[in-house]
């Protein structure tokens, strides 16, 4: 039995787009003499629709999508993800279906059994969860099919502890091939960890799992794709591309060797980025990027990863220094352009800035406290910045890092201003990372960039150290507290921490929540981002 | 017996400040030789604390603090809201649970059954459904104890369909006294809708039913207690105070009369804005509010909030009008500061203005655009009113209104900056209404404020309608599309609107996405405010 995971980027809504490409990928399977054509999860409307899905509409086109779909399955088992009402009297008036066809006909549904609702997933608000774990026969196969949550149960440490499993109902029943469909977003360790967890459903079931994920960005999410094939006996046989649409093409009946399981963490990550950057501009129409160039590394990875995205002629880049802006970091930025082929423009707010402190002056009776004049030139930054984007139709791009973010390290309306935070959820250790990794091949990012002392430039001699801890500790107590969700008496301890010190940071992260609130989204690459997945109340006294 | 519905405001994460308060509750009830005493919906943590109840050391000072109160209930019945971890081992950890003492003994837990998980509400993120409707004897009578949306299954259309019904369980068991606690937030529909649900069950029970609710603002919500006891007939007896704290007495031996609900829609409205901004500043620890005044409405409007709120001392006023600003504007809102007597500085953003478009004329080569002329002026005004904010320790307030909010007419990093939106949640039509009700004895906000055209003063003889529909339409179409979810052929025809004129300004409300997500906070009044209950992506195809 051949089989077709159509690893493809939907969008959001695009109802019509999404079943033209998954139309196409049926003509495919059909030429290459595919037997069984599995799509991702919520494949008609892209995952996740959120609150459009109570839109009647929208349920009716995809209904009507999903028969044109059906007209076109002729020698053909497919397997394709829709949301359904699922007229019950129950608390949700939806199901997270797969539509299964054959022939032409509508064989029936699998409905999502296990609805993540945790971090960025809402699925209780939207879903009722299945019911049933039916089994398909098809060429002589028993097929399963489970949807995303629906396998990991049985695997890993989940983040929800279900009362059923899916796997071990599939089990019971016998099946001799499992489908899994999917929209499992990027982050760090998720790709080793979802391999880990299919092969240890495919052991215990003694059958192989082909697993198809969505590939692309929408909004904060990237998803990554990586679809796999894993044999009977747990072994990865093949593995789509990442970060791009691929068809994975399984043959069941060939032997096959595993393939050896390899991974770049930091390359992902950049493709990730690139991906995310890229879907935001152009599934809404937009093609060209505004972004500050400060001439320190943040600012220059986002310029790399926009050219990456969107191409260099799409990408402009404006040095806006000031009386507190060295020589050096201007230099520095018009090296990197040279070296990224961007057009850079050069725009000195001196002027403005003595304007405002002339103007203000006389309001506050004397001359402005230092923060309130730090916090002013972001923002006389951002208002040019906006002025152009205006002016040339561009979007602006912000170039905040995740450890900024937690210590609202960042002025608002200022440097958070942006559609697409591109680094909002990459701690600074892993911005000196991804630079490194650009610079690889050769030097784009100047190497001055990377060996200066982080400074944001806005007083005589100021440096990050002046006002955050090294960012050592600062992404240890990040990736600990934040991201792994550990107690602080544990964090103090790995760490090497002081209780009071520790506490405090805690404390400064959980204040900067009112900034977090009205930053740009920004794409989510690890297991805990700031935003949607973190709801955090900005009024509470709790530290 | 006597029974105290302690309606308190708490705040989220400050569980010995809430404690306090329950034990003070606890001293009065002792002190009028009352036998009940009844808390809202999660009194211990405020209600939500969201991802805050992930935190292990939270809970278990839940717990330290539950056995404090334990401590004090000599003589007492006590039923408080508490998180608890439920020790199940399913899809979530936690119970949203009722603790019930008497004597200084736990009698037990009553959990939440049924869970909000629409709108503003996750629950369906944190806790498990309680199984049980257990009944609590208590000097001769059997009391049943719901939480909040527990009793709404019954009653009246909900938002979700659950398949339990706790009222149908706790009749079947013959109860005589329902208590319920709420954490019930404050909308323009629900303070009669939740009357009526409650006469509907205590009729259904023929069972007296107390309701106390949370009263206070945590963030975007705006609880206003209005706690209540009806009799058995389903007759209101007795009506807490809205917006304050305030101890509900009921004698369940006295004969008492009926008394007759009323309510004053926009008195109401006005009192929940002032909590929610108090609270707003007060449980954050800050004094004082700034903002600009155009001499507008809407400015204008929130003004008399800020000083009813914070007093007139604790709130600067500042106009920064620009060559496109009337003299009429500017009188206006001097006229308006002194009826407050409130603060006004006068900037004039000219100068600065002229400086940016000689600046950026080079950079476009030419002169820019009225659009980025008109977006940098509020630009200008943000830089100005926060860099005053930071230099007196000022938190900025935002006052745009919904219909702008729907519609994007706001400039991102200008006029929707501000670290709480006052009327963000307030249609125009209602701002005039508010505006009537705060001249209503005398003239607050001056007539010519009032009566002129809206304008964003940002270009030459500029009128709201040049960009907008009227008002009148708009508001009609935001109450039907965003606020009651109707499909836009109904709409269509009740208002009488064309298809396409519908469907473009759909479409442009869906388009403005981007910049709401970066919106601060806003309080929200109407069933359905933009924000955290409306889950929208930004990057999606569909009108």
């Amino acid at each position: 039995m051949k089989i077709l995971a159509a690893q493809l980027n939907f969008t959001i809504g695009d109802l019509e787009g999404n079943t033209q490409k998954i139309l196409a990928a049926l003509q495919r399977a059909k030429r290459n003499g595919v037997d069984v054509v599995l799509f991702s999860e919520l494949a008609i409307t892209g995952y996740c629709p959120e609150d459009l899905l109570f839109s009647s509409s929208l349920l009716e086109k995809a209904a009507k999508q999903l028969d044109v779909i059906r007209s076109e399955t002729q020698g053909l088992f497919v397997v394709v993800g829709v949301p359904r009402k699922n007229g019950i009297h129950q608390e949700k008036p939806l199901y997270n279906s797969a539509a299964v066809f054959s022939n032409g006909q509508l064989l029936g549904y699998k409905d999502k059994t296990l609805l993540p609702t945790y971090d960025v997933f809402d699925e209780r608000r939207f879903f009722e969860p299945g019911k049933e774990e039916p089994v398909w026969e098809f060429l002589g196969h028993r097929i399963g099919i489970t949807i995303c949550e629906d396998i990991w149960r049985y695997s890993l440490a989940p983040s929800a502890f279900y009362e059923e499993d899916p796997v071990l109902v599939l089990k019971d029943k016998k099946v001799d091939l499992i489908l899994n469909l999917s929209a499992s977003p990027y982050c760090s360790s998720h790709k080793q960890n979802r391999l880990l967890a299919f092969q240890k459903v495919a052991k215990e079931l003694s059958s192989p799992l082909i697993f198809c994920n969505q590939v692309g960005a929408n909004d904060q999410l990237i998803f990554d794709g990586h679809s796999l094939y894993v044999n009977e006996k747990g072994e990865l046989i093949q593995m789509a591309k990442g970060f791009v649409e691929d068809d994975l093409m399984v043959d069941l009946n060939t032997h096959a060797c595993p393939c050896i399981f390899s991974e770049n963490k930091i390359k992902d990550l950049y493709s990730a980025l690139v991906l995310g950057a890229r879907d935001y501009f152009h599934k809404q129409g937009f093609k060209k990027a505004i972004l500050g160039l400060s001439g320190g590394i943040d600012s220059s990875v986002v310029a790399c990863v926009a050219k990456e995205a969107l191409g260099a002629e799409n990408v402009l880049g404006v040095a806006l220094p000031s009386r507190y802006s060295s020589k050096q970091s201007l230099s520095d930025a018009v090296l990197l352009c040279e070296n990224l082929k961007i057009e850079l423009q050069e725009i000195c707010i001196d002027s403005i800035f003595q304007n405002y402190l002339d103007l203000l002056s006389s309001v506050v009776n004397g001359s402005l406290s230092s923060l309130s004049q730090e916090n002013l030139q972001p923002r006389i930054r951002t208002a040019i910045l906006m002025a152009i984007a205006n002016e040339k139709g561009l979007i602006l791009l912000n170039t905040s890092n995740k450890s900024e973010m937690a210590m609202g390290y960042a002025t608002l309306y200022g440097d958070m201003a942006g559609g697409l935070g591109v680094l909002q959820d990459v701690k600074k250790s892993h911005v000196y990372q991804l630079a490194a990794f650009i610079n690889a091949r050769q030097e784009v990012i100047p190497k001055a960039i990377i060996d200066k002392e982080p400074s944001a430039e806005l007083r005589e001699n100021q440096t990050d150290l002046d006002t955050l801890p090294s960012y050592e500790i600062l992404d240890a107590v990040i990736e600990d507290y934040i991201e792994a969700a550990l107690p602080v008496e544990e964090i103090a301890e790995k760490r090497a921490l002081s209780a009071p010190f520790l506490t405090d940071l805690i404390h400064k992260i959980h204040l900067a929540e009112y900034k977090r609130r009205q930053a740009p989204i920004g794409l989510r690459v690890t297991q805990k981002a700031f935003g949607k997945g973190r709801l955090m109340p900005i009024v509470q006294k709790w530290k």
